[in-house]
């Protein structure tokens, strides 16, 4: 595969990184992730490595950014009229996305990258776009939800025997939306 | 080096484990983290690889063990007199140790084990120690600790720029004490 120019802004540079990411998701179906190299997809994509080491930096944010990429809501978070219904809908399907393999392994290449402040960034986005449909009902910041909700759920699945219980979630939303 | 027998229970496989871990902290330091492997360390230790996997599983939870050996506390978390403060010494103690490479190291390779429940069971541990000083104050769970204050901890380290502020982690043992 080659990556053609094209006169749109930002076309070329949208298509290589599309041409890249099919490449790895072509490689990761054929053979094991730690076998997988920047030269190979590099190859399979039709660029130069040096073309993936600029944009990625490395192997692992490339793979991290892969697989956010299939992770990475399409849309805004659910609406359900409430704020604590809105945190309650979206942490609910991020500790059933976090607790599947591609969870998984979104999780260990974002912590193999050299930049993995770009997961938490998606995360504060979508959690920002919930708190600020309740401007008037002093809602927590972006952080506390990340200390109160994001980090057991994620420090769960990386370390304990189960994941977080949905009541024990809910729990937990509830003394986040008491702070502030 | 060979492993004597010994006529104290127990006594064998407690040196059997010192000369594996000691073989693990003399290849560290010749040699990358990722080159080192099992039959290297039995070879050094004077046992054989299989000695290694019947008792660790795999070599990223040996790394963990003997990762983890080095941070264990050899004593009781610090007494303070109340139940906040014995928490915050142990939670700062916490925050510095894993902020650091050897704690970055602990946490990769316990992830990479398949036993990461170990390390929790280490926390917990001490935590109950903790909060089974003040029956009369109905402290809050270990789970809850481990939940508002163990895994902003964990998680900021893994994932953020920048590790939780003490004010921060603070703020967090206060919501932690003020709940159950």
């Amino acid at each position: 595969m080659t990556i053609k120019e094209s006169s749109r802004p930002g076309g070329r540079s949208a298509r290589v990184q599309e041409s890249i990411h099919n490449a790895v998701r072509a490689l990761l179906e054929e053979q094991e992730r730690s076998s997988v190299t920047v030269p190979q997809i590099a190859a399979r994509a039709g660029v130069t490595p040096s073309t993936i080491y600029r944009r990625w930096g490395d192997l692992a944010a490339l793979l991290a950014d892969v697989a956010l990429a299939r992770l990475r809501p399409e849309s805004d978070p659910l609406e359900t009229g409430s704020l604590r219904g809105d945190i309650r809908a979206w942490a609910e399907q991020y500790l059933d996305e976090m607790s599947s393999e591609p969870g998984r392994n979104v999780m260990r290449d974002v912590q193999a990258s050299a930049t993995p402040g770009f997961c938490i960034a998606i995360i504060a986005d979508q959690l920002q776009t919930i708190v600020d449909r309740f401007p008037d009902q002093s809602p927590p910041t972006v952080d506390h939800l990340i200390n109160l909700v994001v980090s057991p759920t994620v420090f769960r699945i990386l370390f304990a025997v189960a994941p977080l219980e949905i009541e024990e979630l809910h729990r937990l939303i509830d003394i986040a939306l008491k702070q502030d």
